[in-house]
C-alpha cells in the first residue's frame, strides 16, 4: 500500500479525495489534514462517514506527512500549494496538486491573473498537466522517471472548467478542424459546490436555489488556463471568451463551446473523429449528437461529450458534462496518481454511479 | 372594463395570464378556455386559486369568445394560433398571440423551421412584434389605428429566449457598437416550466432536478426569431449560434451573449449607452457591470441586464435575466395589451416580487 | 397614509414586510432600519427592488421612528423586541411585534424556554395574540380602544409553527371534538428561509439541498406557544409533542397534527365544522379531505387546511400549509395591522400568487 | 458466481439493483427484464451506464430466467409478484421480492388494504421479512435450509416507510420501554423517487419542487405493514397513526416517530439500549441524541437513527433516515440476498457515499 496524505481534507474536494482513498486498493490514507476541523473524527464532521472510518482530521503537520507518506494530494488554495510543493518534492514525495499553482506554464500569466508573483517558477516546467486525455504520454514518462530514477512527480491537476472545456474540443482541435486563431466562446455552468464550503450569502440555500447567474465575466482565473490548453491542442493561439454561470445543483458542471470550423468540414468525419479519439478512453465517452447531462456523470470520474456541427453557421457546438468535484477535481487527481504509480487508471474509480 | 378571453388557459402561460388578468383593473376576464380541464373550477385544478376566484375553465367556444370579448390572448401551440387569428381579427377582436405563428416575417422561414406552410401569410406584415423596448412606436401606431379606425391589432409576442437575447444586446446593436455580420453566440438557460406541463420523462422531478444539459442544439425554433430580431436591430444580417440549456429551476431564464465589437469602442461609452437606453424603460433595468440573476426577476415582468466589455478579446458579454413565464410570456403580453388599449404600460404589472 | 416603520428590515421577514408595505394603499413606509446594511439602497442589497423603490436602509434610530411614525413592525430577535416595546407604546406608537417576546402569557414560561427573565412582564396581558382566526374579537377591541381612546395596540404576532398548528386544529378544538388532555402530536416541516439569512454551514445550499432532518427535538421554543394556544382553544391543558423538520424548499411550512378524538364523532359532522368555521375567513381555506400543499400558499397570506378522520384509530389527522414568511410572519402581521387600523383585512394582501 | 435476474429492471428500484449487481463480486447479473424498454441497451435508457455495461434490457421471459438463474429479484408491482413467485420457487429459484405481496402475514389484511384476494396465501408463512436488524435469525435459518436442503428461500423485502419506522423504534420496543397498546404516531417524509418513474402531473419538476404535502392520509398501504412490524416488536397490538409526506428531494426518507413511554424510564438507559443494539449492526447506526439527516445515507444501505426522550411529555421521539431506493429497497434486498447465500452482509455494499 502506498502511504498517502490529503492536505486540506475537510473541504468539498478534500473530503471527496478522502472518500475515494479510503476505498482505494493501492493507496492507504495515513493523514487527512485541515486547519478547520483538526482533532475531530471525520465522521463527526461528515456523518456520512459514521460506521465507515475512525480516521481523525489532523492539523497541517508537514513533517509528519513527509515522514510517513509517499504521495500527497494538495487540496489547498492557490499560493498555499506553491509554498509546500518544493519542500515535498525535495523530500522525495510525489505531489498531486489540485490547486491552480502549477497549471500555467508562464509565471507572468500566473502573476497577471492571480495578483501575486509565483514563488516556485523553476518547478513549472516539470509540472505535468493532469488531464490524461491530453497528457497521458507525459504522465507515463513521469511515472517511468519516478519508478526508475526515484524522481517524484509533480502533477498539476486541471481546474474544473478547463477540464470540461478541453474534453469538449480536444478531438476537433487535434484534427485541425477548428479555424486557427478564431475566438472560442465557452459558456459553462457549475453546481454550487464549486463555490466551496465557507458560508457566505452567495452560497446560502435561499440565495442559490431557484436562481441562475453569470459571474466573474471576463475575469475568471480559469480563463488563461483554458486559453493555454486550447491553444496547445490547436497548435496556435486561440483567444477564449469564457463566461461561467452558477446553477442550483450541488455537483455537476457543463461546458458548452461554440467555435468556427474550417470550411469544407464533413459532419460525419467530424463526428467520427470524436468517436475514434474517445473510443479507448476509460472515462471520457462520446455521445454522438446527443447532448450530455450532468446527472449522468455526477459522483464519478466520467466525462460525457456531445457535439453538433451547425452547418448553417459552420460552427461546432460541443458540450461536455463532468462532476466538478470528480473529473473536475478529486477523481481526476486519483486517475493521475494511478498513472504515476503504474496502476490501472480505473483503480478505485470503477464503481457505477446511481442514475439519480 | 375590457372584456377579455384567454384561449389555452390551463397551461403554465395560460394560467399566469389568468392570474394577472384577475387582478387587472382594466381587463375583465370573461373566458378561460382549455381542451384539458373544461368544466372544472380553476381553483380545483390549481389550488392556489382557492378563495380567489369562482371562474370555471370552459372549452374552446370561439363563437362565445367572439360574442363576448374585445381582446383575446392566445396561449395555444403554433399552428393552432394561425388557424384562429383571421377569424378573430375579422370579428373585430384584438389578438395578443403568444404562439410563434406571427413572429417571423418571412413565411418561408416559418415553413423551414416549423415544418408546415403558414396558413395566414397575408397577416404577417400587420403583426407587430410585441417587444416594447424595440417596437414601442409600432405598438403605439397600432393602438392609434385601433382606437381611431377600429382596426383590431395583432400582436405577436416574442419567445422567451428571443426576448432575453434582444434585451441583452439592444443598446449595443442600435448604437452600432457590434461588428456587422459577426456571429452572435447566444447561450441561454431556462427553468423547467419552459418545457410545459405535459408529463414526460424529461420534465419529471427526478430527471430535471440536480441536472443541467444543452438541448435542441442548432435546431431550436427560436433561432430564426433571434436572428430576425438581432439583424433588424443591427440593420444587417447577423448569424446566430444559439444553444439553449435546461436547468433545475421552475421559472427564470438567462441569456448570455458573446459578440465581437467594432474596434476602438470605449468601455464607458458602451456602458453609458445601456444606461441611457434603459433609464426610461419601465421594466428593463441595467445593472452596470453587475451580472443579473434570475431570482431577482421571477414572478414579474422585469428584465435585468448586465454587460461587460472584455477588452482582452474586444468582445461584449451581455447577460439578461427574465421570468420565462413573465417577461418571456404572460406579463409581456399584458404589457403589450396595455399599450394597445392606451393604458399605462405598468397597469396590473406593478407589484413587487418577493426576494426569494 | 399611516406612517410606518419596519425595525429589522433587512432579514427575510423584514424585507417581506417592506415589499408589502411599499404596495400597501394605507401604510406608508417611512423607515426601514437594520444593523447590517444601514446606508445602502434596498435595491442594492436586494436587486429585486431595482426600479421599484429608492428607499435606503437606515440604522436603528428609534427617536426618528418615534417622531415620524404611527406604527412600527418589529422584525427583530427576541429580547430586542421587549427592550423597545415599552418606549414605543409610551410614545403612542402602535406596535406589531413579530418576535417571540409577547406571545407567551406567563413570564415564567418565557424565562424557562428563552433562558432570560422577561423585562416587560406588565405588558404581557395587554398584548393581543395576532392570529385573527382565533383572536379577531380581541384585535377589534384593541382597534376600538386605539381609535377611541388613543391607546396604542400591542400585537404579538404568532410564530410560524404555532400559526399553522393552531389553524389545523382550531375548528375541532373549539367544537370539543378532541379528547381533553390527550397529547397532540405535531410534526411540522419548514423551508430553509425559516433559519434566517445569517450564513452558516447549516443553511448552505450544499447542506440543505437534497436533505431532510428533524431538529430541536423536544426543545423548540415554539413548543410552549403551541401548547398555550392549543390549550386555550381546547379550554383545558393539552400536552404537545412537537417535532420540527427542515426541508429543501425556500419558503413554505406544513404542520401535520395527529390527535385523539372523543368517541362517537361522526366524520361528516367533523368535516362540516371545519367547512363552516373557515367559510368566512378571508385567508384560511378548508380543502375537505384533500391535503394542502405549500406550493399553493407560498408568496401570500393564505392558509390551506385539510383534515382526515382516521376512523380505524379514531384520530384526526389535520394538515395546514402556510408560507412561513407570509401567514407565518410578514403578511399575518399586516393582516393584524389592517384590523387594528380599521381597514379591510385584505388590504394590500389580495394579489393572487403564481401557481409555481 | 451466482446467476441472477432482476425482473422489472427499468424502474428506479430495478435499475438500482442492476447497478449494485453489476459491481457485486458474487452475483452475476444475467437478465434484466422490463416491459417498457426491452431490447434497448441499458446505457441508452440510462446514460449513466455508458461505458459501464453492454447489458440489454430484455422482456419478461420467465422460462429463460428459470433456465439460467439461481436467484431472482422481483422489482415489480404488487399482484405481479405473487403471480410469479410460486412458479419461481417451484423451479428451485431463490426469490427476493421487493413488492408488497409477501410482507403481510394475514391474507385478509392484504385483501383489505390491497383490494384483491391473495393468490398464494400458502406461501405467506414461509416468506421471511427481509429486515435483517429484526429478522436476521430467520434469514440465517432460511439460508441454512437453502444450503442444506436445497429449499429456495423467499424473502419479502420491507417497504421503505416500514423499514425506517421499525429501525427508529426497534431497541425501545424490544426492551419494553414503550407503553403497550399506545398509539404510535409516525410522520414520514419521502423523496420524489418514491412515486416511481411513470410521468404524471404529480411527479413533474414544477409540481414537486418547492413543495411539501401529506398524502394518502389514513390510507397508505404501508400502514398495516408498519402495524404488523411494530406490534411484533412490542409483542402486543400497537395501533399506528401513519402520515406520509412528499418532499422535494430525489432520494431519501425520514421517519419520525412519537410514542408514549412506560413511566419511570431513565433517559440514559434508553439511549444505552439503542447504542448497544445497534453497535454491531453493519448498516444501522445510532447517532445519540443527534438527529439524522437523509443526505448522510443517500446512495447506500445505511440507516441512521437518533432519539430524544422528551421528559416533559414522557414520550420518545425517534427519527430514522434511509435512502428509500437503498435501505428502503434495492440495497436491503441485496443485504438479504447476501445472508441467504452465506455471504458477508456487506458484500457489494461497502462503498462510502459522497457527503453531497
Amino acid at each position: 500500500m502506498i502511504k498517502t496524505a490529503v492536505i486540506g481534507a475537510a473541504g468539498y474536494t478534500g473530503i471527496e479525495l478522502v472518500r475515494y482513498l479510503l476505498g482505494h486498493p493501492a493507496f492507504e490514507l495515513k493523514c487527512a489534514t485541515t486547519n478547520s476541523n483538526a482533532g475531530q473524527l471525520i465522521a463527526d464532521v461528515y456523518p456520512t462517514f459514521i460506521g465507515q472510518t475512525d480516521l481523525v482530521f489532523t492539523d497541517h503537520d508537514i513533517e509528519k506527512v513527509k515522514a510517513e507518506c509517499s504521495v500527497v494530494f494538495l487540496a489547498v488554495p492557490h499560493t498555499a500549494a506553491m509554498a509546500l510543493v518544493p519542500e515535498l518534492l525535495a523530500a522525495g514525495i510525489t505531489v498531486i496538486d489540485l490547486s491552480a499553482d502549477f497549471r500555467l506554464k508562464d509565471p507572468l500569466v500566473y502573476e497577471q491573473w492571480y495578483g501575486i508573483a509565483h514563488s516556485a517558477p523553476d518547478l513549472l516546467e516539470q509540472a505535468i498537466y493532469g488531464l490524461p486525455e491530453m497528457s497521458r504520454a507525459a504522465l507515463l514518462r513521469a511515472a517511468s522517471e519516478q519508478a526508475e530514477k526515484g524522481k517524484p512527480a509533480l502533477v498539476a491537476c486541471p481546474g474544473c472548467y478547463p477540464t470540461a472545456t478541453a474534453l469538449a474540443l480536444l478531438p476537433a482541435l487535434q484534427a485541425g478542424f477548428v479555424k486557427p486563431g478564431s475566438t472560442v466562446v465557452v459558456n459553462a455552468i457549475s453546481g454550487v459546490s464549486g463555490a466551496g464550503r465557507s458560508p457566505s450569502t452567495k452560497n446560502l440555500f435561499c440565495t442559490a436555489n431557484e436562481n441562475i447567474n453569470a459571474y466573474a465575466v471576463a475575469s475568471h482565473r480559469h480563463t488563461p488556463e483554458i486559453e493555454q490548453t486550447i491553444s496547445q491542442l490547436a497548435a496556435c493561439a486561440m483567444p477564449i471568451s469564457f463566461t461561467p454561470h452558477l446553477a442550483p445543483l450541488q455537483r455537476g458542471l457543463l461546458s458548452t463551446v461554440s467555435v468556427e470550423l474550417m470550411s469544407g468540414i464533413d459532419s460525419e468525419v467530424l463526428y467520427d473523429c470524436y468517436r475514434q479519439d474517445y473510443a479507448t478512453e476509460p472515462f471520457t465517452h462520446y455521445l454522438g449528437r446527443g447532448m450530455p447531462q450532468t446527472a449522468s456523470v455526477v459522483g464519478g470520474n466520467n466525462a460525457q461529450v456531445g457535439v453538433t456541427h451547425d452547418v448553417r453557421t459552420n460552427r461546432l457546438i460541443a458540450s461536455c458534462a463532468i462532476d466538478n468535484l470528480g473529473k473536475g477535481a478529486a477523481t481526476q487527481a486519483i486517475q493521475c496518481a494511478n498513472i504515476i504509480f503504474g496502476l490501472d487508471e480505473k483503480t478505485g474509480l470503477d464503481s457505477i454511479q446511481p442514475i439519480l
